[in-house]
């Protein structure tokens, strides 16, 4: 799992090397000679060439390890100034900023296809539940734009947990500084964050929280995509018949020959509810550790890893269930719908003259004595309504949420960084 | 509880009332009647005279109860194009945004307290251990800066959660919109809410996930102060005797003379690791319910109301605590503390040109063989160190952070509403 | 919520009492006065008298001032040997002891509402769902005997948790035993305790411990009521319609005349929802804090005994709500269930000497081509089936476990001890 | 992960078969000739030789295949009666049980550990702390022996778990039975369970709760073994330096020559504390779940098989941790902890009569004026005290509790069924 942070560490070292010359710990002749050799191990990495000797204990010291091999006391001095802890922290913040923008990526492409079937089935109604009893109209054009716009406040929320991950913490060392005379706001630049973690203290307490924001953002995406499956298992039962999933994404039965299981809808929707669990095993290894480093933060790598595979794996999974789902049309013609349209003979009544209150009463008299009819003929204008479901304000939220994250700085910087 | 709802409900419904008449479903002179009363209501409220009479189920039927029988009909008319879904999601939105920004304001004290005791103890020089092991020299001044610093991060966390709270849902009615042509960008403004929820699906998915939200950053801030607690239990502990509690914050024991315990900084302790599980108590309502209003969203109240008083409490124990503590000195001149100094001697070899690497291996056997002696002036001179703690720039942070939320336009807007 | 535990103090402290006199630490005078005095505070307490006066910290303070008022020194002499922690202690697996066995009580009320429905409706059919989709024939009999099993497993899981609630703590102290020559037996014998605590130690460190297994027992069966919960709100929709709840149980909508909302449902399924969260508060308070008492654990009582009273609630509302509900007759006449029955044609092949997966494959071609009939007359036999429901067996094992609480040798040994 | 469950799904088949074949779905033939292929794949799981081969679905269908290949007809019928939910349950339900005797003997070895230890170092004094301050006078006996008794409560715990696993779930098919008359009696003798689940709804709705009681009952037992890191960190820490780890228990620093970091402990924690998220990951999946099986049941493999792995490595770590570590001798010399001894003497006015409360008082006077002297020489010799730490009654304790799961039993059962 280790190698996930290669890249990161020598992008760690090329600034921090950098940032040793121009206080006088390595000369211009080091820093070359450093700057060719991390490079050379750089595109190694890319080409999938790098690997954890035999022996050697992680990712940090296989760098180190290279660079000594290489270019003997040079590759020692680049130690100066930083300790495993600031090695591991720096790491792993430029990870987690990575990975969250890839997921807010796919996010993107999920919210693409909502909106797009959301559109295409604007006019596509759909029995609205309260409390799982009919209610009044829905449409598909609502249901998917609902799920769209659900997601931009996921970015929001995945953009306060990059923003935790988005400080630079090199220079911190064990978590107490060092008496070399570090250039901190340097390495903040070359390695593209928004600013560092001031205090050296702090930058060490980030480790954990970091990984706990993260992982609190990814959960609250996971439940927007679990309770999505949810609707898609419940849509899909003989009992709602609202929708059709394609062959393969269906199952048999081994006993019952004519059973069609929504199997992956299913295992989207445990996948997702599993990830909810997340922060709860962060909080679980954090909880009443004193201040400064312990070791137990290790194992949040192994908590936070995997879980970015896993959502971007359930995002895919989930943008093409929705791409290839058949909706089905004219539901509500079913006369087991017909209460559903109570509200707009009220409302009928209430354009005429008669108070809310009163109105309401009437109807539900009209119900109970078998007299009630009403009209089928929905004009919802409002925004957000059936007639208008402001598809594009919507789309503008969502792009100037993603905007937010000046993720083009830091790919700016990085390329810099490595060019330079 | 459901008092705590009353005056956002006032608000609520000026702001529906003066819509219904730019839309033609009240005349002006309803408009006038109604703005009136329910100001009448509003300064009730504030003056604590309002109750939810015998017999009424809610905050929401109580106001219509008064409007209804000052002004008859033209009460009854101000329920049209809403729901008491809608009701309910607009007052928890508004009730939630005042509240968090509220949180925000008490985690400004405590940052207060936190920077001012840091800038106080800078030159206090404390053990900074690692795996509970010494390892380097720290300060009091790093300690207090580090958990100011941490703040900051948990303001924008609760940014995030405000954010998800300061979208209108208003005219979303039970989550299906209305046939009346409501203004709901009129509203919106009048509200002084950052934007629309537009989908009205959406807007009633916002309920729960707006609880989850805030009460996730609670957690996040709550965690910080645990941990904080959590150190003073330990520094408290006579095996490291760091700080002197006040008589006031300790207790006895009742079969030990001695004793002088830390209760208030274990409740303190307990109070926040408690509501770190505040999330999941969410979640678990949550789960797996389809889309749609369902009654058990109501529950929801009674965990976010309660921890809101909660974590202010907490905050200001915790600012109380750090205020009256006292710091001890010397610390470090325990001979037990010898060994925190070894990175300095190490760092001085580096600097005579001893590659950092060797510098280590040799202050090693120095300490094995007992010649090991290090260098106690400590110079600590880059960002954020013992010698530099950046306390203004940290205080610049988290003004900024705390600018972002343009609360100052909401207490605008509602103002406003309220006189106009 | 102190008071909950004033007639557990007092019977702690007759324990304890009779035994000091045992070791000499009374004379038989003194026992006699505060036997005689520990009663009269019995009855106060039983008779709702009994308060804490204003200035006195506690219940057990109360108890003590109240016996040192009358009999001067004497009262004073009870604490030789205990400390707060173990009267805290002491009370609380008391307490729990009894709130256990009260919870199993409630348990089997529900379990006997739902034996009787399960026999009464034994020939009621239902669809039986796999994955939400239409399965195999099922019936109410099946369905309301399910639970009535469930409960079964949730009474075993108390049992685990009365267990460690039934050890007697009396006579750690403060968590490190004393140096009075203690006779802990008999006060084990006195308060008709299973066993001792016998490190003195560890029963310290059973705080915590205690109530999490209690509160994990009461999740458990909270969920097993929040599934049954679901499956009502569920069967509840029109899209099911199997069932019919009365009136009382039911509301309407502020907007929509036709609504009779399940509210009471989706109340018991929200709070027993809630109620899967409660370990985990424990775990957050008990995280990482080292052995020995820390004044955290007192914020367990908070936790613990208003979860007693909860699931007693919802243990009623869930007895009450089944008892009421109907149920609907001729379920499967219906042709969207027709298919429910291809496992009985597939049978009704293999009986006649198709190995099962040709038979299987048959069918499905049937069905494919419109050829598929099935025998809708059942015949299931074996145990546990449609036709054969058990619930004799059932009962007697539910019967079973109940009686292996023992819970009359405690009534017994406390009855005795109050008389004695 | 499947193959984890091969054994289990052979044993499940022998019994299938064999009752079968009782029925007349199997003739006298039939049944032999699978039973002897049935037994050829047993031992090749057990030689390691068994595999799934690309395209099979999973263990099932493999082990079918196997028979089929080999026996044509005759393995096709031994589905007869049985569906995929239910070959899974049944598998999962012997795994299970098989597993959580795995980790009560892996406890035993730690609890044996933790015994010869207290015995050992019974007269090593420890400073006893409660609020983290120094309290009485402990001992290693008793620290070590706490952990020994807290052992037992885990093993009644797991005991609940193992109950609720040791329950025939075979026959239940789907989770609606079957029409064929099978012989669920039968099929629980031969597994050797306690007796089955007789309801086949509940059968399937013990899916997931199982798992769910068995990683309860795990996070439980992780709970007390991160408890007793925590306290292994403490101590190992240079404030407290109770005791000394091994050297390959610890590691170094990249930066900081003379650390020795207790890593393994910290780890032991971490993993431990971890574990304790488990049972919340089960319940975030079966959340509002409407009863009858569902895919994401599925899931649960994932968590609750790794689980066991690692707990029984967390419990080996443990026990050789505890082997190890060593004690340090005469701790309380040191005058820093003169004042344990305050109860002691009070106790010693006690004894000469003066009232408890008094002698409180009198010796917080003496602290006070700096008169205070205690003896020193310590005589608790009641039940569970430092002198009388009732080692042989933990032990028959444990025993008791290990003989109540009768795995012996079981053992038996399924030698005979592989056998006979």
């Amino acid at each position: 799992m280790d190698l996930n942070l290669a890249e990161y560490d020598v992008l760690g070292n090329l600034a921090h090397a950098k940032m040793l010359e121009t206080i006088g710990l390595l000369t211009a002749e080091d820093l070359s000679a450093l700057e060719q050799e991390l490079k050379v191990i750089h595109s190694q990495i890319q080409q999938g060439h790098f690997a954890i000797e035999d022996g050697v204990e992680d990712v940090h010291s296989q760098v180190e390890l290279q660079l000594t091999r290489k270019l003997g006391d040079t590759g020692k001095k680049i130690h100066s100034g930083r300790s495993r802890n600031d090695q591991v922290l720096v790491d792993m913040k430029l990870y987690t900023r990575a990975r969250l923008f890839e997921v807010v990526q796919a996010t993107e492409k999920l919210f693409d296809v909502l909106v797009r079937r959301s559109e295409e089935h604007k006019n596509d109604l759909l029995p609205g539940y309260t409390h799982l009893q009919i209610a009044m109209p829905s449409s598909f054009g609502l249901w998917f734009g609902a799920y769209a716009e659900g997601l931009i406040d996921d970015v929001i929320q995945l953009n306060a947990a990059y923003r935790l991950a988005n400080r630079n913490p090199l220079g911190s060392g064990a978590g107490y500084g060092s008496s070399f005379p570090l250039n901190r706001k340097l390495t903040t630049e070359l390695l593209g964050f928004e600013g560092m973690h001031h205090n050296v203290v702090y930058a060490q307490m980030s480790r954990g929280r970091t990984e706990q924001a993260a992982l609190t953002a990814i959960a609250s995406l996971a439940a927007t995509v679990s309770r999505l499956a949810m609707d898609v298992c419940l849509y899909n039962s003989q009992n709602f018949s609202f929708i059709v999933l394609p062959d393969d994404l269906t199952t048999g039965s081994s006993i019952m020959p004519h059973k069609k299981n929504p199997d992956v809808a299913e295992l989207l929707r445990a996948k997702t509810n599993r990830m909810k669990a997340l922060p709860m095993e962060v909080t679980m290894v954090l909880s009443n550790l004193p201040s400064g480093y312990h070791r137990d933060m290790q194992l949040l790598k192994e908590i936070l890893m995997p879980a970015f595979d896993e959502i971007l794996d359930c995002l895919d999974i989930a943008a093409f269930m929705l791409e290839n789902m058949k909706v089905k049309q004219n539901l509500l013609d079913d006369a087991k719908y017909d209460l559903l349209f109570s509200v707009e003979r009220v409302n009928e009544l209430v354009i005429h003259g008669v108070p809310f209150r009163d109105a309401y009463r009437q109807v539900g008299s009209e119900i109970g004595d078998g007299t009630y009819a009403a009209p089928r003929d929905l004009k919802h204008t409002h925004e957000g309504s059936i007639g208008n479901l402001q598809t594009i304000e919507i789309q503008e939220r969502m792009k100037y949420e993603i905007a937010a994250f000046g993720y083009d700085k830091v790919t700016e910087a990085l390329e810099k960084l490595l060019r330079g």
